[in-house]
This record gives structure tokens, sequence and C-alpha cells, in this order.
């Protein structure tokens, strides 16, 4: 689905344009075109390949989807592979948005994400001195865009940590273990689809401004500098959090043999507390003649308050012992 | 056994020549040969070796086969291993190919594997404008097919490794618990052998597009380019797997912790529910002669009732707290 | 809030300058401004950014704050933002300082931190020979300061963990592990803040020193080859502390599996020291007609005797080989 | 001693020669000698050092002996540790080849190995073509030799993890477990001699054929190349295996904690079947008057035949849910 | 503490001369001095600094002492930090030895160390020929001395983890799993101390080989590049140390898991012997009129018989499955 199709020329906006006529306006030196699709069918790309003369590989991965994020040099154009992570209903989606880039073209396309890229444009239109400079700075903009949603990403994942490790240390363990293991377990899983999304990208975006630099980023390189150091900034915080994920399951494997450790101490106080009382019954159920005690007239009250006593005594014990 | 003897010129196919006609064609310039051999006997290889004039260091390799992955140039000409990987009947078969290319030819030693690449053949014969490129594109091209296998197998391994986890977290321990330790010892065998196929690849690929490019491969780099780049994500993916394996490893001994802890508290429960009717009646069983509750017309009864109140009423907090 | 803004020549200090002067000084070549801020409203920062010409990138960073440690050049200038770390009652701190540093002005934005700069000022001004080698020196030595104020938080982690070994090879299980595990853990994470905090920064100090030094730092090379050497240092604390965490949380897992082992044993001990009585009991509560222990007239006693005896010999046994 | 010393023209035998004359055909340009030594007296090898003129430093090592592997360029020479790896009985040996390479001489120092190199030499001999390109041939055909011998080591290696599999997976816990857990352990012991052997090996011989390539090897880097190719296929297994191995502890503890829960399981269950008819004993051993059960006929094999079914019951369900 | 300060020429001692007239031995283009300093006072180490006119940076590092190895170059001098490791009573003790060099200058200030470094100065002035090559020989034949100190320590790391292992595979577990625990916690710490000592150096001396050597190490690489494979080789034995201890505390973990598995086997053989007679002994205690085998003559013994009977063959049936 087309999205949008706009001229521009020394930073204004000269008007949408009709897909037909992107190749004038590419031809002219002093434009560029900036092009937005949406999930397109196979048609529609091809229609831009051609308006656009785009490499067929780079088509062909646009058409297949699911690639790994990257930044590829087809001559003088560059081709990007970017992944839009967004939080929904506790779960990681992964959108992809892939963008061509030429001397005086961007074709930006979207594949299953919801939120679109209105924003970058109204932003970018709104600083025409800035935009002057061409294609580069609005691949910069949703670049930076993109890299932008990861923070919030991050963010919810380390809420999600801090409540395991709350419910880790102060919970109990049985259900809320097991739930717990799943939960870190799942959380491992979604940290993994950020990690992928952002890593290939830090090496990727490194090229755009160190070293030999594109043709088409040159004079925007401290702009990508900008991004690499967002996407170190995620990074580090994926690493710890990776690391603390992986501890945190230690941590909770500890708390589960604690746990059974607890439940044997407290089974085992309350079996003393029982079979004491049957060994004594036992004895003086013997069938000795002559058990002196068994004629006593206090001699059963006094039995079970022998009982009672030796209970209140290992109660109190186990109590002190914290076994109970 | 010979496949496949096939003489091109111009992008079109010239038809099928004799063995020993190959050295003829290959020192025309305006041709290539292009040869497939499938689990060939020493002699026939030595017949190859003679009529494209190899290298004795690569024969051997090809004679030997279990090489691992890698392409090494002799001269001008190259010599690549790739290992095959299927998925037959759960089963991890990995068969190998390698293949030596030179100016204009190509010879593709097919082992130990079911599938041919018959496919390709006929893909590269209906594109001629790529074929006349000559065998750098027909390198390109078998390289292609065998990496987009890769991605199968590895969907495969996603595929059980989602299988184990369901049963970790929903199944019970016990002969369930060394079962998904098995699968799981398993798939780690198994990743291992994909990732032992697809890594020493990466390296040798990344030659072919970027640096000093050998001769054979100039003109068409982009595509090699492209084979890296999946197989950066065959690798990305075989990374994740291999991380999630090892955490469901340890994700299954918290389990098999969990249900240890669940069978202790149960059978506690029920031993509690024995212990104390015991302990009631070896107090009644007790001899003293002054023992009022033991005239009682009801005591027996009442004995009873009480032992069986006491057991409702420890049945029902077991049920709440979950030991039952 | 404005801290300071002062200008110095030939290495002396010409006294406090009003915020509107600062740009005259900096046109001055022989002068440099010194002007230190502390958590400044965006406006100062903007009126700051206008008067020493700052790029916009910058201080938009300098504005959000929360920055992963770096040093970027911008043209002739750098932009450095360094962590500052605190221990404020066993609680890590981290504030950021960011450093603007041109040929002739030192601009420091101190965020979040209880501790000033006021003594790096004091030591440079009764320094003037090297005061006298301008700004470079003065970036010296305030990274410097910050990054000896990196020891003592790692030798608080380091006896911070020496406290919690103790408790693990001498406490006894139970909630001591459960805190020992807790205490642990949280040591790890706050190790993480502080490798965030000197991991980027090794790298970025690197580039002051080696291959193309910036402008700035010509003539200090070798204070700031100083600084990456303490950085490094800490760095190797920090890892072998990082190492040392991770097997002391193994070992405490041991320790709780070695105690659940002592809890059992002792359990069975104490079971066994009632179970045995409780059998010979029963056997002398059988109704057997001829039993002729039961009418010799020290029976009971004898039997209570060997009762006891065998738990004597019993406990006696079970203490020498540790289960009590 | 020494076990050969012959000199070669143009990659024919010329004869064994005296020690003493060494230096003399050394001096010769067409010819080289190649000279064997076992487990050589320090005056054997001084006495060597001085015909052949090798590097202090280099004697000094081979004297010592239990050096690592590494190849050295002394000059124009060549100085080389390899690990010759055997399995005997079961257990690894080490042995160390020493070999100095010049323009025309070769010196192979053979120390703690059982098996020796005359098969190299009658191979090399039987080759006169390759024999003619000199001491650099013969130093590949050294290499090879020993390089070829790591693999059968390997795969003993990888066969021994594959027995101890099936007694993971197949036997029962307890003894069998302790001895999988030491057979691992040794396994990985014995992986790690291997990879010392190996692993400093494969950088060494990459410079052989890469980059600057010494003198001596110059026109045999394609054969270097392939010993290289032969190391990283030796290490590629050993990481598998070392992988394995790792993964197979883990397993195996695994199993010994499902071990633990099906011998609590079992004990519980033979626990509760004689626990119930005690319970049942000690209610109709009560002295209560008004007990009606105890006057009928068949009261008593009625109670067995109770506490019989009872057992019957708990039996079926036990085998049923695999407690038993 | 000054200890030695003597000047050489042309490989021969001059003599011991004073303090103050180092500078104008240094002077001297043919002369070289070496002194060496014990636990100098910071007075002793300004002198010298002036004497020898050392670099300020260079001079605090040595009066803070507690720096990590490390070799710096100022201008055409050296400056080197080495940890002397030794061995006492078990303990590791970690010295510093930190040495200027110079074209014409050597000194040594050792720290907390109790061996000295006389040797080397006895060795080095019998070799004339050598010492003759000035400050860097003198500068190799200190450090070579340090680095050879390192390989007794890696040995009797390595003799007290055989130690362990030993206690491990063979011991009881209880108490002894706690030392082994201990043992390896405390032995990790060790092997990261001597880690610590050799890592940092590893780099630092391929620098004074490779590459571009400093003034004073040219003429000497290769001794280097001696010392540089001794700490590779005590490196790699300290890797494979680390790897053992790590996998040693896992066998020690299991091994524990394994003991708890065989006492709760014991526990229920025991409680298994008690329990069945307890059973039976309840049975002949119930009160039914009508039990015939009360009235048996030798009712009584044969039911002791019966107990006797059933334990014997549980006795027998336990040792076989190795329960007892």
């Amino acid at each position: 689905m087309l999205v949008n199709c706009v001229a521009y020329q020394d930073g204004k906006r000269l008007g949408d344009i009709p897909k037909e006529a992107i190749s004038d306006y590419v031809n002219r030196p002093e434009c560029f075109v900036w092009v937005a699709l949406k999930d397109p069918t196979p048609e529609e790309l091809e229609e831009m390949a051609q308006e656009f003369d785009l490499h067929p590989l780079a088509v062909e991965d646009a058409r297949h989807g699911h690639q790994r994020p990257k930044i590829e040099e087809y001559g003088s154009s560059l081709f990007a592979v970017l992944h839009v992570v967004e939080v929904r209903k506790g779960e990681i989606n992964v959108g992809e948005i892939d963008i061509f880039v030429g001397r005086n073209y961007i074709l930006s396309v979207r594949q299953r994400t919801e939120h679109g890229f209105g924003e970058v444009r109204v932003r970018a239109e709104s600083e025409p001195e800035l935009l002057k400079t061409g294609a580069g700075f609005v691949f910069y903009a949703l670049m930076d865009n993109i890299v932008d949603r990861y923070f919030p990403v991050v963010d919810a994942l380390e809420v999600e940590l801090e409540a395991i490790e709350d419910k880790i240390f102060e919970g109990e363990a049985g259900a809320s273990a097991r739930d717990n293991m799943k939960a870190l377990y799942e959380l491992k899983h979604k940290g993994m689809m950020v990690r992928h999304a952002v890593e290939p990208l830090i090496e990727a975006v490194h090229k755009l401004y160190g070293g030999r630099v594109p043709q088409v980023c040159i004079g925007t390189q401290e702009y990508f500098r900008d991004i690499y150091d967002h996407l170190l900034r995620v990074s580090q915080q994926m690493d710890g959090l990776r690391d603390m994920v992986t501890i945190a399951m230690q941590v909770n494997l500890s708390m589960i043999s604690l746990s059974e450790n607890a439940v044997t101490k407290r089974l085992a106080a309350y079996a003393a507390l029982v079979a004491v009382p049957t060994m004594i019954a036992g004895i003086y159920g013997m069938n000795f003649q002559n058990m002196p005690e068994l004629k006593w007239t206090y001699g059963y009250p006094l039995s079970l308050a022998v009982m009672a006593a030796i209970d209140a005594y290992l109660w109190l014990k186990f109590k002190r012992t914290g076994w109970l």
C-alpha cells in the first residue's frame, strides 16, 4: 500500500506526486523524492524497483522480508533493513522496515508494524534547513526514530525483571517458583529478539560515519554517530539484562532448594511432635504384670500431661531454631 | 558416478559432451564446462583431475571427504567444501559437496546426500543473461541452493525446541523430565552439526566479496554478499537456539527440583494423615486402670470420630496450602 | 546552576567573569575559560551553547543526561560523558559529568552527584606550570579526579564480597543462605553499574593518547595514558569481582545442599531414637498368652533399661559419625 | 640418541654420514642433511648446535623440553615445537618433537614418544620430486605426520564420550553416576591436553603460508595451508567435544536429581504400605470396653483382610502412577 | 633502601659508586649504571628521579605501588611494573618490582617481596659478552628471573588441585565436601592473582620484540620473545587450571547430591527394618477375642522369629541393591 509519495526541493515540499512521475523527479538533480510503502504487494515493489532502478537482490530481500538488520551498499545507493520492536500486551512484536536510499530518493517499506512514521515526515518538514541536506538526512531521521523506539522496550523488560526479582526474593516457592522460571525464560527470549534487532545494526551503522563513508551519508556523519551511540546504549542495557536474567534463574533455583530445605525441617518437626507421644503410649500399652504406674489413680492424666509437656518443649525448641 | 557433463557458450547450453572432450572445451576461451559427479570412485576423480588440471591436495581432500567447510584458492582456481544438511526422520544428515571452480569450468562432487542439484542447472539455464557471466555465477547458484537448504533445518530445530519447552513447563516430572533432558541433549548435538556446517563458511564467503576478491568471483560480489548475509542469518538463529537450549536445560533441572519438592510435601501430608490416628489409637491402647473414656458406651465410636475429624481438618488445611 | 566561571591566562587566574563575557575571552588566543555548571536548566545550557558555539547534538545529550560514558570529537572540540560513581549508605549512586573541551575553554556540567570538583580547581591553580598547557590539562585533571573516585567504590564492593564469603563458609544455611543469595545478587548488580561506568571509557581514553590524538590533548598524552592505565586497573578488579561473585553464588548453592544433607541426617538419627523404643514397646504390647518376660518382677524396668541402652548406643554411634 | 643422519642431493639419498661431517654437507648449497635424534643427552644436543650453528635460546628450549607448541624464526631458520599425542591404555601420552629447519638441513629431536618417524623418511625418499624442494618439504612431511596422528586420538575421545552418554541415559544412578562424573572429568582433562597441543599450533602454522612466509617454506605454502586446515578440523571437533562434555555433566547431575526423586517416591510408597496396617492394628489394640468388632468370630481375619485389601489397592495405585 | 649501585663498562663491573655520582656515569656514553632499591622511602625515590631524570608519572606509580603489570614508554626510556608471585605457607604473596630502563641505566625498585634479585646480578656479571649489550639485556635478565618464578607457583596450584580432586572422588561428603568447596574457592582466588600478574604482561612483552621495538630492546628481541613464550605457557596452564577448578566445583556439587541420595536410601532401609516388626507387633497387640495364634504355646517366639526372618530378608535385599 502506498502511504506517501512526495517530492522535495531545497528542503521544501513540492507536493504529492503520482507514482509514475517518480523517475522524472529523481532525474532532476535539485530534487529528492520520499516514498513510503506499507506491506506492499510484489507488484507495487516491482513498480518502485523500476522507477528507482533498485538492485534486484535488494528488492528480493524486501519482498521476502524476515531479514536480519543490515545496511548494504549497491553502487552509490544503500539498502537498509531495520527491525521495529514494539511491546503489545506484554509480547514483543518485531516488524521490519526496509529503506532504499539514493542520492535523491528515499523509499521506506514498512512491514508488520502498527505504528507508522508520519511523525518523522512532519518533523523533517518542519526543519527545512536540515531537510535541505537531502536523502541522507531523511535516512538518519527514520533510523533515529526506530532506534529511539527501542528504549521504552528495554525499559519495559527491565521493569518486568524487577517484578520477577521481587517475587523471587519475597515469594514462597512452589507454584510461584515455577511461574518465575517461566517468566524468566520468556524474558530471556524477548531479550534475544531485541538483541537480534540491535546488535547487527551496531557494526552496520559504524560504517556510516567511520572509515569510508557512503556518498549519501557524507555531511551527516555526526548524526549517524549519534545513532551508533544510542545503539551501544541499548546494547549495554540488554547485556546487563541478559546477565541479570541468567543470575536470577540461578537465584530462583537456589530459592527452590532453600524452600525444599525449609519444608523438610517443618515436616520433621511435626513428625517429632507426633512420634514422641506415640512412643510413650506404646510403653504404657505394654502388658507387663508389674507396671506400678498403671495402677496410680492419676496415671493416665499424668501420662497425657507428660506427652503434652514434651511436645510443648519440642515446639518451643523448634520455634526457636526456626524449623517451625 | 557422472551425473552431468555439459558445455556452455554465451550462456547457452551447447549440449552434453563426453568426459574425454572436457579439456578441449576448457581450453576454448569463450566456453565453460559444468560437470557434476556423485559419490565418485577414486578413478573418476583422478580422470577429472587430469582433464581440469586440478591441484593434488584439493583432489585428495575430495577423495577423503569429511572435510570441514572451506574455500581455498589454488592459483586462479577455487576449491570449496560445503556441508549439505538435511533432516531425515528427525535425524540430521550431513552430506558434502566439493566444488572446483576455474575461469571456465565448474566441477561439483556430491557425497552422501539424497537430494541433487538438478534444479540449480535448470534455473541457471533459464537465465542465460546471468549464466553468461560464467563459472562464478554457477558457483554462486550452487552455494545459494545449499545455503537456502539450511533454513528449513533451522526451523525444524526451533519447532523441536518449542515442543520440548511445552513439555517442560506443562508436563509432569519423572520419566518426562528424563526424556526432555535427552531431547535437549540431542537438540544440542544437532545444533552443533549445523553450526559446524555454517560457521567456517561465513569467513570463507566473506573473502569472496570483500578485500582481494578471487578472479573467478569478480562481477558477482553482490551475489556472494547475499549468501554471506544468509549465512549470518542462519548463524544468528543457531546462536539463539543454542542459548535457549542451554537455558531450557537449566529450567528443566529446576522443574525436577520443584517436582521433588512437591512430592516431598505430598508424602508428608499423607504421612501426617496416618500418624495422627496411630498416635490416638496408641493412647487408648495404654493399660492404665483408670481411663474413664474406655468405659464410656460411645468411647470407641467417639475416638474414631475424633480421628476422622482431625484427619478431615488436616486434609482441608493441606489442600488449602497446596500440599495435596 | 552556574558554579564557577573563571578566565585564565598563562596558567594564572584572571578572575571570575560574567557569563556574557565568555565569548570575548574564548576569542583571545592566549586565554582560556573554565566554566562549571551543576544540574543546569535547559536555558542555562542553551546560553552556554551559544557562548561556546557547542554542537547541537552534544548539547542535546547533555540536556537529556543518562548517556553512556563516551568521548566524541566534534570538529576540533571534544565532548565527554563520564559517570561519577559514589557509595551512599551501601547503595551505588551514579551521577554524570558532561565535559565540553575546546582549544581554549572547558565547560563541565555536573548532574545528580553530591560531591563537586572544587578540589580539582584548587589543585590545578596551585600548579601554574601545568595549567599553562591549557584546556587539555584541565580536562585530564577532571577525568583523573573522577577515575580516582572509582577505586574506593571497587574496594567497598570487595569488602562487601569478603563479608558475604565469611557468612557463606561459616554461617548456617536457611535464612542466612537466602540473605547471602540476595546480597550476592545485589553485589552483582552494583558491579554491573560500575563496569558500565568504566568499560566504555577504556576504549575512548585509549584514543586520547594512541593513534590520531585530538588536537586538544596533544602534549598531555602521557597523562591520558595514566588514566587509561587506572581504568584498566579498575576494570581488572571488577572482572575479578564478577568472577568471584559468580563462583560465590555457586558455592552458596552447594552450601544449601550440604545443609539439607546435614538436616536429613540429623532428622533420621532422631527418628531412629524414637522408633526403636516404639518397636520394643510394641512387642511387649502383644497379647500372646505365653510371654514369660511379662511375668518377671523386673520385666518392666528391664524393658525400659533395654530401650535406654539401645538409644544410648545409637546416640553415641550417631555422634561419632557426625550425624548429630 | 642419534637415530639417523643422512645427506640428500637433488631429492636422492646420498647415504648416512658421520655426525662430524654434518657441517661440511650443510655448507654445500645443493645438498641438505636430515638428522633425527631421540631423547638426546645435553652433550648430543650441544654437538648438533655447533654443527648446525643453532640459536642458543632454541637449543635451551629443546634441552628443557615441556615447551608449548610453537614455531619461531631465528634469522633464516625455524624452530618448531610440536606435541605428539598418543593414546596408551586409555591414557593420553603427550610427547614432544622439536624441529630445527634451515635452508639445507632439518634436525628433529623426539622426546617421550613411543612411535618414531621412520615412515616419514621412507615416504619422503619414495617421492624424489617433492624431496627435491628441500628441507621445507621434509618439515611439512613431519608436521603432517604428527597432525594426522591427532585424528585417531580425537576419535577415541568421542567414542569414550558416547559410551558415557549411553550410561548416563540408560544406567541407574548411584555408583554409576559417580563413575560417569569421574569419567567425564577425566575426559575433560584429556581433551584439554589435546587442545593444548593443537591450538597454539593453529596460529603458528597460519604464518607459514599467509602473510610474510619464512624463506624455508616458500614454494610449499599450499602444503602448510593443508596442515592448517587439518588443525582447524581437529580444533572444531575438540570444541564440539568440550561443549558436549560440559552438557553431559549437567545432564548427569540432572539424572542424579531425577534418581533421588524416584527413590523418594518408592520409599514413600513402601512406607505407606507399612504405616496403614500399623494404624489399623493400633485401632484394634485400643482398650475400649465396648468395641463390638472385637467380639465378632471372624473379626481378626476380617481385620487382616482389610489391611491386605488396602495395601493391595495402594500397591496398584502406586504401580500405576509409576512410584513403584 | 639502596641495595646496590654499580657502574659497568664494556660488560665489566667498574665497581660500586655513590648515589650522587650516578648522573655522571649515566652521561658517559660507554657506561651503564645498575641500581637496585628495596621498599624505598619517597625521598630515596625522589633522589633517584633526579639522578636519572625519570618521568614524574612513572615515579608516582612507583611510589604508590599496587599497579597492574605494564610496560610504558616515556620518550626513549621504559617503565615496567611486574608482579613477583611467591607461595608462602600455602598463601600467594604478590610483590611488585618497578623497573626504569634507559639507554645506559637500569633502576629496579623491589616492594613487598622476600626474595631478592642478587642472583640475576651474579649471573649477568658472569656473562660479560651479553652484559656488554647494555641495559636492555639486564632488563631481560630481570624479567626472565621474575617470569621463571611463576612456574613453581603454577605447579603448586596444580598439585593443590590434584589433592582436592582426590578428596572429591574418594572422600565422603559432609564436612569434607564443605572443605573441598572452600579449598576450590580459594584456589580460584589464588589462580586469579597469578593470572592478574601474567595476562597484562603478555601483550606488553609482545611489543618489546614485534612491531615498533623500543630503542632499548633493539638487539635483544629474541630474548624478549622467549619471555613472551614463557608467559604464554604460564597463561595456558592457568587457563587449564581455571577450567578444571570450575569443573571440579560442579563435580563436587554432584557428589554432594549423590551422597544425599545414598544417605536417603540408607535411612529408608533402616526405617523399614524397624517399621515392619512394629507393624507385626501391632497386629498381635490387637484385642480381638478370637485370635488363635495368641493361644499357641510358641506363638510369642514364633512371632519374634517371623520378625527376625523378615528383617534378615530385607537386610540382605538392601545389601544386594547397595542401599546399605
